[in-house]
């Protein structure tokens, strides 16, 4: 796997797990549960909507372009999964596993010792259509990093009003 | 310090570092200094913000109202001090001295022992006027938040071209 663009994504995939853990792990519950309203979503349910990426998502559709190319599309990924799993589960449990699925999720990845010409490989996303292994690669990287953002932003909200005058040059209330 | 508010700020202050150590140590260059264009800040130029910060934002305003309340202004926060600091500092030593300033910070912090009275302290500053003690911690608490969403948006964007057909999803991306 020599090849810099995969390098570069795992080193950002392999980082998430910590990243989160150093993050939310031991926070209090207002902070865990909180929301930007209605239907938006806390950093307890972004954990869950990861865990459910592991296992139904990345590496199973990256191993299904590997095998089967565009002939046979991607399962479609339910985004709303982790609100029918037990929400009584701790969220150290939920990092725990994030971190478990991830690391064999990425040795999975270099087993397949991917050379250039498979990350130009194409599948069949059900809604999307034609993709490339490599923007498959790329996305799964995005989908961290716009998670990571996505709870800080959560988590930011919640002093708002505790902020003051101070919203003014904090972009991120907005 | 029995505080609710002051605790779960702190919560939030303590982990700010490992957080940004466990998404950027060691990560490669081409992501450590990427930017969203001209202008616009690398995750590098972000830790050198957050240093400038613990030296002369937070906790020194935080010195001045308990000493001198609104009597006397905060000095103004150079938020563009970090790119007139020597650039080829390694980023690993960065986030080692952002560490290492944090924690004394908070044994700072800590020491005052502060009451809810104390939180009701007001300062002046420079532009916004009148703040008290309170507002300043929740915006110093905001404000590592705002800094790990602008570090993975930077980080993220990276990728705007990479993920090809699934920018669509991807709302970090706009």
């Amino acid at each position: 796997m020599d090849n810099a663009f995969v390098e570069e994504s795992v080193a950002v995939l392999a980082r998430t797990p910590a990243t989160l853990d150093a993050l939310l792990r031991g926070l209090q519950e207002p902070w865990t549960s909180a929301t930007e309203g209605p239907g938006t979503w806390s950093p307890y349910a972004v954990i869950g909507h990861l865990i459910h990426g592991e296992q139904t998502d990345w590496i199973p559709r990256l191993g299904i372009i590997l095998e089967h190319g565009a002939s046979r599309p991607f399962e479609p990924f339910d985004r709303e999964a982790q609100f029918r799993e037990d929400t009584n589960r701790p969220l150290a449990e939920l990092l725990d596993e994030f971190t478990r699925l991830r690391s064999e999720n990425l040795a999975r990845l270099r087993s397949w010792n991917l050379q250039p010409s498979h990350l130009e490989l194409q599948g069949r996303h059900p809604a999307l259509g034609l993709v490339t292994a490599r923007q498959l690669i790329a996305t799964w990287t995005a989908h961290d990093l716009s998670h990571i953002v996505q709870i800080g932003r959560v988590l930011a909200k919640r002093y708002r009003l505790e902020v003051g005058p101070w919203t003014e040059y904090l972009s991120v209330m907005k």
